[in-house]
């Protein structure tokens, strides 16, 4: 019961409701039609399957979930944790189910990287032994499992990691250890309290000689009663920015012995006695599963973003603020026919729009890059498995470089998203921040942004090296194949380093072959510059980092810009046996694509034109072109479809769970009554009343008419 | 007790501590000397002598803050702020005093409104006889208020709210009411849970007309036991992003009746009986106290990102990744002088400088244009009481501005602190997630900062149309007098729209009239193509906001520039009787601001050169001079006084709060001791385990061997 009531009155005319139904009513394309194109008949069944069985249960509500503080919200997620296996269990979910009950809950538990990391890795990397002792009983969850890489002062860098397994001959047996305070394994999720095993990468020692890191299968908790094993210990690492309902760890070990079995050998083992070493087949197999983490990042990059741009995008049609004088609101009593000039809706000022649209079109981007990351992956995998290593440093390069691009674009966009819904977006009711909280260590993990970079870049350079030494060898003309869009970009610069952009109007910005030259003129300019500087001047590596994030940036947002514009036109290649879904769409909902395809390449280009200009492609007359183009097609061909094009993204309010980001558009209603369960509302006075305000406001405690007249 | 310890080992050689004496040693000038011009002996003595009144005081104990629920958050607040008021009554602290001691404990509190808003608002507008009856106690603290202007469904458009209080000439009182549910009163600090009392903007209303909003001071809560008076509700709205400790509320009227003091009434007011309204004898006044709030949000821009990056600095010098293959990083041993390649610092690699060695110069730009804006502010008020407002105009227009882009320029900042940090600046022990969480709220109050840029713009397209008047009016050559720097790098740009910059190497951009001529080219550029398009092309304002932004941007830009180039000159004006401090200041401090004053605006150009490019001021083959310039001066100039530069800005431990940017450089000490404190870790087995993971784990509670054996 809460001492908060509000009045039983309605928000100033006109409803939120009625907005969004407008909005809804005037949309050019079926919305129906856009989320089942970009999610399939499939997905959109399952999730409705699983929102019916989780929405109402009482181990997966959220409506305290702002209110908790992190113990609280630990022991809820742990609970989570448990119900959600034993509805698995159930109702025989496949993991395809179980992705989706998480997406929808968005809450990372203290069991989530037991299926994301520890599982994986046993699966590409136990042997047969290994599979059964390890492997089967984590599946039924006997076995609960953590993957334990980072250490307090070893990050990106796995090569550095101090903790080491010694191989002891006499015992068949390894030795961990924690030589430093810095080599605690530290930020492992589901170490804190959670897991009883772990996965723990340490530097295989063996007669002397340093193997470097190595995984080890390692209990680290009683099976009989959760306490900690002699020589090891552990706990939780503390509160963070977000992901507070998992149980991040530390841990480090005394001297601790565990057997020869612990060691994950598929791939490398130890001879016993004399502790020989047998080194993997191919150090490159494990590159597979990083590209397969950081293609999935793209996908959930889009996920994020989409989220925060529908609660920012319905809010702002309903949010108004100021009368645009040159253009007033006006509505109109259905009754009486009576006029009002209102206050117009946020989203139709232009720096609202030139804000929220195009993080609308960065969503719809990033989804067709990640089906076709998923598509490289798959077609990776099949072809190393056959011995074909020929796509692993492409596909490398480029999950390195459009994942640290897509995260970085997604946290930002976000961000913006929160601060578009102004004061209220600073409010954990707009479910703003904690999406933000939850989601910018996604620019972190799994490879910083800028250390990944450096990969993207190396790839590029050396792929231009090679290039240039074809031409110069006189393949120009003659044998000189150009099957890859990269290569063809680099060459097409190569062949005409000052190109110019033949625009004369805004609208021939829309041009899909003019913003693909754009992106890969200023892309290669870029690596061109990079190489110089590297290969002539003889600048150091550590020198050109910045010029080389740049170039990796730059490269990433052709590939972008060209997914998206080949996606739409159905000439991106399929995965086998799937008929490219773009040949059934409606020529509606083909438009829409198009426009926003157009407003993504444009926006980006005008936003930070520097480098455009610098390679020369574009000119200072273009920049009012390229301005009118994206005015034009903010106001007059994206505004009116915004709310509908959010709508599509398909995410159901129980996911969102925003009070200003709902699909009925009753902002004001939901808002404030979530404050009503606010913990502090529960009394009236509050408590510390009597001990720190009433020394000064009524010291004598004195009643009624005395203590006013005292005033 | 914690069940969590740590090995007592020390982390892998270099110690930090040894690596910030390194750092401090090599430093070109002395800190204390900065640190003094920064804030003059006066203030540090003043920071040294509240530091050590408060610093081991349990009341303002920092120890458990990261790991407190809302609830507890808020009730250790409520104790601190009635302990400060406490001691600031037994040691008769002043104002300076007091905020001085506010901001060492870096936490807003419920009482905290109530001195920024509550008494300022009374002390401006009360008459004499409010001045006894509302003012006097609320200097006691009997009364204690708080400032109910912003509504649900209103924010920045103040002339829209919605809450009405209407004069009823029977009783002589005005009746406040609640008409929507949108206007009810939000977001206001301290009415959640702790003031007595309010000012409230309502409608004033009287003998049928709507006179706008008007400030009342209203009785809110009894003063004899705190609950709230018949015919108004408030409570808190509920969890934040930051501001957590704060009871921000809302309130609502059912037609709650006041007496007519209630309208401050110093300027405007109501005659009793006839309800006739006397106007405010010039509506301008209120401005000023605007000019003064943001004028010190620019100073709070300052403070917090010089915090943030005080922390990032000292981490990066410590903590160490890779080798840099070019330089690799050597230490040796004191005693065997045997000589080890250890990994690199972060801060040696150049994307780690380029993103914290710029934040670093504009925390010390801030502290130029902060310091000017307050004293424009002064002579402003000191012109306006004697009738004098020509100062007003230019004032308004650059604090909104201003308040603009250095909010934006801080919050981005301290988040690129954060991400600098990589996983630890993810952890709450940084201190970097709270410092930003409760930073993040500058960008959106006090005016939005896009909403903002349009005072800004107005006031530069008037000066620019004023100015071509006066030229094409004959006064070009004779009359013209340019006495103002925005007059004149518009008139520069008028001379001459197509001036080219005129360096030729990496040096020629240290030349500070190149810099400023660059930033004044590009700001009169964009100046000149709104103006254009808005009288020319009749564009209207709403479809130019984004161009808008860009020009309020630019030239706040310009004006942070400049100000620090003149800063470090002494050629800026000095309040009344103050000798300039740059006077007395050392060569080699000159000359370490003189680095940071050039690395701010190169910078700036360096990072976003469009619009520079489009002004036809800077080409293309600048660009790669200009990189040159920046990184020379990283590397060699400023990276050797980075650790040095952020500890002249003197904060205290106590103050920062922070596990890795603490001054003794003890990192993993400090962060894993913190560890052992999260509430998780009072138990080894967590709360839970019998519950959710034994029956997954050991579900008949087998024993020893047993339950091993299963597996």
């Amino acid at each position: 019961m809460s001492a908060l009531r509000f009045p039983k009155i309605p928000p100033s005319e006109p409803q939120g409701s009625d907005l969004l139904a407008w909005e809804r009513g005037r949309a050019s394309f079926d919305v129906h039609e856009l989320s089942t194109f970009l999610y399939g008949e499939a997905y959109l069944e399952r999730q409705k399957r699983i929102l019916s069985l989780i929405e109402h249960d009482p181990a997966f509500d959220k409506s305290q979930r702002y209110f908790l503080g992190r113990t609280e919200r630990f022991a809820a997620a742990l609970r989570k944790d448990h119900a959600l296996i034993k509805l698995a269990q159930k109702h025989r979910w496949g993991p395809d189910d179980l992705s989706q009950a998480d997406s929808l809950i968005t809450e990372a538990g203290p069991f989530g990287l037991h299926r994301a990391m520890f599982l994986p890795t046993l699966q590409a990397q136990a042997s047969k032994e290994q599979i059964e002792k390890f492997l089967k009983p984590a599946l039924r969850y006997e076995i609960i499992g953590c993957y334990a890489q980072t250490e307090l002062g070893h990050g990106s860098n796995v090569q550095g990691i101090e903790t080491t397994a010694t191989y002891i001959p006499e015992t068949d047996e390894f030795e961990l250890h924690t030589p430093y305070l810095t080599a605690c394994k530290w930020w492992i999720g589901g170490l804190g309290k959670a897991a009883n095993h772990a996965v723990v990468m340490a530097r295989l020692i063996s007669a002397g000689k340093d193997h470097g890191p190595h995984p080890f299968v390692v209990p680290i908790r009683s099976m009989e009663d959760h306490t900690l094993l002699p020589g090891v210990m552990a706990g939780d690492i503390g509160p963070k920015l977000g992901y507070n309902t998992t149980d991040n760890g530390c841990m480090w070990f005394d001297h601790y012995r565990i057997p020869r079995i612990s060691l994950l050998s598929k791939y490398s083992s130890i001879k016993p006695g004399t502790g020989e070493y047998i080194k993997p087949p191919n150090s490159k197999l494990s590159y597979g599963s990083m590209v397969l983490i950081r293609a999935s990042l793209v996908g959930g990059a889009r996920q994020g973003l989409a989220k925060a741009v529908t609660i920012a995008a319905r809010y702002s049609a309903i949010r108004r603020q100021f009368v645009d004088k040159d253009v007033p609101k006006v509505i109109e009593d259905s009754s009486s026919h009576k006029k009002t000039v209102v206050e117009t809706p946020v989203l139709d000022y232009s720096t609202q729009q030139y804000r929220i649209l195009p993080l609308i079109a960065t969503s719809y981007a990033f989804f067709f890059t990640s089906k076709e990351m998923m598509r490289l992956y798959n077609v990776n995998v099949h072809n190393m498995t056959s011995g074909d290593f020929s796509l692993l440093a492409d596909v490398h390069a480029s999950s390195s470089g459009l994942k640290s691009l897509t995260t970085t674009m997604a946290a930002a966009g976000i961000e913006e998203c929160r601060r578009c819904c102004g004061g209220h977006g600073f409010s954990s009711f707009s479910g703003l921040p904690l999406l933000l909280q939850d989601y910018v260590p996604n620019v972190t993990w799994e490879g910083d942004n800028y250390i990944l970079s450096q990969q993207t870049g190396r790839y590029l350079f050396k792929s231009f090296r090679e290039l240039v030494a074809k031409r110069a060898s006189g393949e120009r003309n003659t044998a000189l194949q150009i099957n890859n869009p990269t290569l063809a970009y680099m060459n097409a610069y190569l062949e005409n380093p000052s190109l110019k952009c033949p625009v004369t109007s805004a609208v021939q910005f829309h041009n899909p072959e003019i913003q693909l030259t754009a992106f890969g003129h200023r892309a290669a300019h870029l690596v061109a510059q990079v190489v110089h500087a590297l290969d002539v001047e003889k600048r150091t590596w550590n020198s050109m980092l910045v010029d080389i994030y740049n170039v990796s940036t730059a490269h990433c947002q052709f590939v972008l810009v060209q997914n998206f514009i080949l996606g739409i036109r159905g000439e991106m290649p399929q995965p086998n046996g799937v008929v490219d879904p773009t040949a059934s769409l409606s020529s509606s909902a083909k438009q829409v694509l198009t426009r926003l395809s157009d407003l993504f390449a444009l926006h980006m280009i005008h936003k930070e034109p520097g480098q455009f200009l610098a390679s020369g492609y574009l000119e200072a007359k273009h920049l009012k072109w390229l301005g009118e183009a994206i005015m034009e097609l903010m106001e007059k061909k994206i505004r009116p479809d915004a709310v509908a094009l959010v709508d599509a993204f398909a995410f159901p309010d129980y996911m969102l769970h925003s009070a200003i980001g709902a699909y009925d558009g009753k902002i004001y209603e939901r808002y404030t009554e979530m404050a009503t369960h606010e913990p502090l509302n529960k009394t009236e006075v509050v408590a510390g009343y009597e001990q720190y305000i009433k020394p000064f406001t009524n010291p004598k405690g004195l009643k009624g008419h005395l203590v006013q007249s005292r005033l």
